[in-house]
């Protein structure tokens, strides 16, 4: 059977493919060509008996799973939003692997405990998050690792909504947490992304999602208006999720006013910065993040934008004791003697088990360090920026929105449909990939910096792309006209 | 910075890291030693402006990680239940690291999606699974992977709330969703694992912790007494949670009594067979699942028995709509063409973003093959039986519960407190490493196999070191007596 003299060779053949994979991976499409159930046709349709071949199943990476990938690392990819992929980050998840400890409990593994507090108290200071939030500060809160922004988001929004369901059967001992949940009202823009609404379905709660102004962000009168509603009507207004870098455009609410509002409420404020609040790392980024003072809690996504491989979402409460009361059941057989003196992360979450990927923080930092992070950043914006420059040298598309970081929101002028048709001639055509984006009724076509070795000639070739193809699709309308 | 040609040379250093790590693993010590606060005086408070050295990022692993970390997978590693840890497991994360897609849509990366239905059809076959659960054969429903079985408990039993709330509202137009919510009944044992009372908590509907058996079985009668007395009341039994193999003692609820009733009150079935269904591909105790052809999700995790690295906790779905009803939530940036046509696993769980990790499934599933995973379940059976042999071999202790897969439930016959202070006693000694459940109001101590490489030896030993530590603890007690 699979012993360690097979995985000293095998995982060495495998760190080759890797760097080899990753070397060459602007060689491959950035958008698969398969159909729909091409890959059952290539394996069998049960598991062997006997073991396979290490080389047959090596082999079978390239046959049957490379044809199907959408290589999100190629620099032609431009869809969504940046994901980190990095040497560093794959280093620490071979090790996180093998240690394979399952760190719910501070005794289950404390390394996988403490590591990842002091790797979240790094993170608050390189985005100089108030001290509030910082461990080693003697912050009342604290960091912890989530899977996903969704997940941060639905973590917080229990907290926030546990937190009031106590405080108003404090206050109206009559009500039963029915009766409590049927008037409480969370707050997000019509820009948010989608995993905010999700998490007030989940959590039953009513998600108002407010008109944000005319560059898509979410203003404090809007939000002040529609909580005075609420109140008028007898209803809770609780919680608000503002975001900074939205994903259909990456705007930006605006945090200032909406934190003010929420403190004179009483209402807790979540920030959902998962895209874009790895650049707040860089100094002439950080003001984006002004008002965070007034935030109960606070996420961005390292594994997007930060080189940690996913999943990565880093997490912020600034009071401890808030989720903990949103989540904690206790068996005897998780109990342990230090309980009370250290944190449990199972506390802190949806699931029970987590694997230890602070290690990956931990990597990642120490080998790239802090200036190159910035300097990473840096060039996706500068990378933006190049792009909406060759978009304004022809009048015959538009910008449609800022472009602060690492996206281009542009479009044809004219109707949405010839900017749909672009966009499907584009994603046939397959040299490059993005996605589009509905901004209210306007069709845009988002153009994002992902891959970690996008260059200049990227961006150049992209556009020479993009332009090749909306000469043809222009030409088929005048035609067809 | 960091290169291929680094990782070349670094990623294979880490691998024979690995390698030696896990062949002297039975060196380290079961349980860290560590007090709480000992890793932030190893490392410095702040993240590096400028890359530290390789050398200095490994060196550190021994230096910072290894005091903290209880080594799981030392064969003297007897707490908890097992979780797997393989070398087919960690040469696909490598793979899948590298690939690096988010696989929330099938456009997003084909292979991602594919190969997981495929591998769940693997694995339900295995299972000898109703065909309603294999897409390959045609079943309305088939399995995704989900992070853990508490995920895989609350997206079941959202799925059942969404379902029973469409239904509530078409037969009864005048109540909104609170009313609703708030007759809802979920069902489980007082046995069950406190995920399931937490989705409970999240998914806001009652949940009632039912009396188990003298057995710790959750028996047809006591579920169905429970039904009616609720409907008697007003109020809408919707959902039961049966386990098979309950954490604290491994005991398996009565599913075909549990399922006929749920068929009559046309109530959800959700299975947790967590750490027990793996045992399942033995044919000898694929009896235990009989009854699953009631249940409308059915739950295990790999990532415990089945030598595939957490996390993969494997979930079935009788029902497809039943599931993407539940989370639908359809922003344009995550539209394709294709949609219509292929499954988009975003709607079948709480994150949006998921890693690629069938490749694991595909791996360890192919490297070791079946019948060499049955015979690994088979020898930690085996191993557990030779533990309970050494235990009835001694007068002075008890067997609790029927010994029926890898965890034995053992105690000093007399008071709670004496096998307390025998836990304690153990775990401070340090030499294996155990942990202790109630069941009911009778203090007991879990001796789980937990390790691959645990063989005879260890469990020797093991009796060897309980035997001495539990004479001294008797001495210590008539003496104070």
């Amino acid at each position: 059977m699979v012993d360690s003299n097979d995985f000293r060779k095998w995982g060495k053949q495998m760190v080759d493919y890797v760097a080899d994979y990753l070397d060459n991976v602007e060689k491959r499409p950035p958008l698969s060509k398969v159909e729909p159930g091409y890959l059952e046709k290539l394996i069998p349709s049960s598991a062997p008996d006997k073991p396979d071949r290490w080389e047959d199943v090596l082999g079978d990476v390239e046959r049957v799973i490379m044809p199907g990938i959408s290589h999100w690392h190629n620099p032609n990819f431009h869809a969504y939003f940046a994901t980190a992929n990095s040497y560093p980050g794959i280093l620490a998840d071979i090790l996180s692997d093998a240690i394979g400890c399952i760190g719910f409990t501070w005794i289950a593994s404390p390394a996988c405990t403490e590591l990842e507090i002091v790797m979240m108290d790094w993170l608050a200071k390189m985005l100089r998050l108030p001290t509030d939030f910082i461990v080693s500060e003697g912050g009342s809160g604290g960091g912890v690792i989530q899977g996903t922004a969704s997940e941060a988001t639905l973590v917080s929004l229990l907290a926030a909504k546990t937190k009031h369901i106590i405080r108003c059967k404090s206050e109206n001992t009559e009500m039963d947490n029915y009766d409590i949940m049927s008037k409480l009202v969370a707050y997000t823009s019509d820009q948010s992304h989608s995993s905010v609404e999700r998490a007030g379905l989940i959590a039953c709660v009513r998600m108002r999602l407010l008109k944000s102004d005319d560059k898509y962000s979410l203003r404090g009168d809007v939000l002040k208006e529609a909580i005075q509603k609420d109140k008028a009507k007898g209803l809770i207004p609780f919680f608000v999720c503002a975001t900074l870098g939205t994903t259909p455009s990456c705007a930006f609410d605006n945090l200032k006013e909406i934190g003010a509002v929420c403190e004179e409420e009483d209402v807790w404020l979540h920030i959902d910065a998962a895209y874009a609040g790895s650049a707040f790392i860089c100094p002439e980024f950080r003001h984006y993040l002004d008002g965070v003072e007034f935030a109960k809690s606070f996420n961005f996504n390292p594994h997007k934008w930060l080189r940690v491989n996913f999943d990565c979402s880093a997490l912020w409460i600034k009071d401890r004791a808030d989720i903990t009361d949103a989540f904690n059941v206790d068996p005897l057989y998780l109990k342990h003697e230090k309980q009370t003196e250290v944190t449990d992360f199972r506390h802190w979450q949806i699931p029970l088990g987590r694997r230890f990927r602070s290690l990956k923080l931990w990597f990642v930092l120490r080998l790239f360090g802090v200036k190159y992070l910035q300097e990473y950043i840096r060039t996706h914006v500068k990378l933006a920026h190049e792009f909406e420059a060759l978009v304004k040298s022809d009048p015959r598309f538009e910008i449609v929105t800022e472009v602060i970081m690492g996206l281009v929101c542009f479009r044809l002028k004219g109707t949405n449909e010839i900017n749909e048709k672009l966009l499907k001639t584009i994603n046939e055509d397959g040299r490059i990939h993005i996605v589009p984006a509905n901004l209210r009724d306007t069709y845009i076509l988002r153009f994002a910096i992902v891959a970690a070795n996008t260059s200049s000639n990227d961006i150049t070739f992209a556009w020479e792309v993009i332009l090749e193809l909306a000469e043809k699709v222009l030409h088929e309308c005048n035609h067809f006209l």
